[in-house]
């Protein structure tokens, strides 16, 4: 029988299991995390056992590394001597180029293929986990050559992520860390300065004037440091440069305010957020 | 019976109109905008009369301006030679000191009380009017002194503003200019910038690794400057202020990024965000 392990039975962890077995996955999914976690997970259904991290990595034909990226890094060479030549790791850490080369130093004796789901919620943790959450996201793998994708693990990975509803897309581990750096990692810290910010100069009083519009621009701002330490401190140098072209458009922005006409700036703005959003559901 | 015109039968009139209906407003609703705006509005429903500017100004108990607000301050003065003394006239414009100022300027015959809806959304248009828009949202008032929310039409208008599921708050003029250059021209021009300097360095190839938080930190950039500019042209000191404020901060994350610790700044950023959402389900 199939059998998938999930280390860190989180939001994301969590949700791919619900994902798989909601669209009739019929093999066994077992789990590993905090003695807490994994009870909780086993009394929600999301997982079927907890065997333990050693028994787990050994009977698994997939390992789904769902941790924090460091933590990932971490995990990955005591791995090697316990998994199966016929299984498949992978994992789901948002930025990829320092996982994948780790992958690439320590695990010999099965294969690696390093992804990335472009979904999530502010909330975290098992309980938060939801069947839909890959719906209709990308779901990026970031092989190291094309043939990674060809072997009969890796086919049946696509196979398992397309279940998930996600559609698929290939990246190179670098350039999928300079594109979410603009993407993903320069919104996440937008949204964290700007309430931030808030928070020093808005006095409680004024929270009911609140629009519909910074609750949007804030959701991200939830999010927690625990999740977003590892990705600034694994894409450091990307995320810099995108913070450095966002400053220097909105210093821009600031001296052409009174005097000059922005039209140009919002119809390019506002044409990018209706391509993304129509890339989305096509 | 009660007449209310309604000056601009877009988004914002469109649904004050929909919504007062949807409530049971037994009065006429009178509409003035373009022909074929007045036409559409007819043909929706929204409205049940368009008899022409001088006619709908006339014949109104309340005259509810939701034009641009540079427009707004330009009709003012001639409101007052055709309106009833017992007549409320009332606005929905983004900023509200120079409205407020030009209507005490001009406005002799009846009583004006400024106001803004704290609703909205990217597509504008009567087409887009919703009776369900400020359903929750805030709705502020800004009277020059208490008494001006003590008259009979003001007592009436605060009415019709619960009606449509409104929340009201009260803020001098002032006040709410420089509270929603922070709460709301903030978050606007941060996801405009983001999305224009996102649309210059990312290739279509890459929109599809867009993902929820980029999404929702780009509704705003759906905006369109013809909104805008009477916003950015009337609270250009305040905006300035919190644009500066903003940079200042995102400069000293840039800086932090590798160095320090930032979890004193995602959880107040957090916290922030928490407690906007806490307050509007209250």
């Amino acid at each position: 029988m199939e059998t998938i392990a999930i280390l860190g039975v989180g939001l994301i962890g969590g949700s791919f299991a619900k994902a798989l077995r909601a669209a009739g996955f019929p093999g066994r999914i077992l789990g590993v995390s905090s003695p807490q976690v994994e009870r909780e997970a086993l009394d929600l259904g999301v997982i079927d056992e907890a065997p333990g991290f050693e028994q787990a990595v050994q009977q698994a034909d997939l390992i789904y590394l769902a941790q924090p990226v460091l933590r990932i890094i971490e995990i990955l060479p005591s791995l090697d001597p316990l998994v199966r030549p016929t299984a498949l790791i992978t994992d789901a850490g948002s930025t990829k180029a320092q996982i994948v080369q780790k992958a690439s130093d320590s695990i010999r004796r099965a294969q690696f293929l390093g992804g990335h789901p472009m979904a999530g919620k502010e909330t975290r943790g098992v309980r938060a986990a939801d069947a839909a959450l890959f719906q209709g996201r990308t779901y990026i793998l970031t092989p190291t050559s094309p043939r990674d994708l060809e072997t009969e693990p890796a086919l049946r990975l696509q196979e398992l992520i397309r279940m998930t509803g996600a559609t698929l897309r290939v990246l190179p581990p670098d350039e999928h860390d300079r594109v979410v750096a603009y993407l993903s990692h320069l919104p996440q810290l937008l949204s964290t300065t700007l309430a931030s910010t808030l928070s020093e100069i808005i006095e409680p009083k004024y929270f009911p004037v609140a629009g519909p519009g910074l609750i949007d621009c804030t959701r991200l701002a939830l999010s927690s440091y625990e999740v977003w330490k590892d990705i600034l401190a694994t894409n450091h140098s990307s995320i810099d440069s995108a913070l450095s072209l966002y400053i220097e458009h909105l210093q821009q922005l600031k001296k052409n305010l009174a005097s000059h006409d922005l039209t140009k700036t919002f119809d390019s703005a506002a044409s990018f957020a209706a391509h993304i959003r129509k890339q989305r559901t096509e």
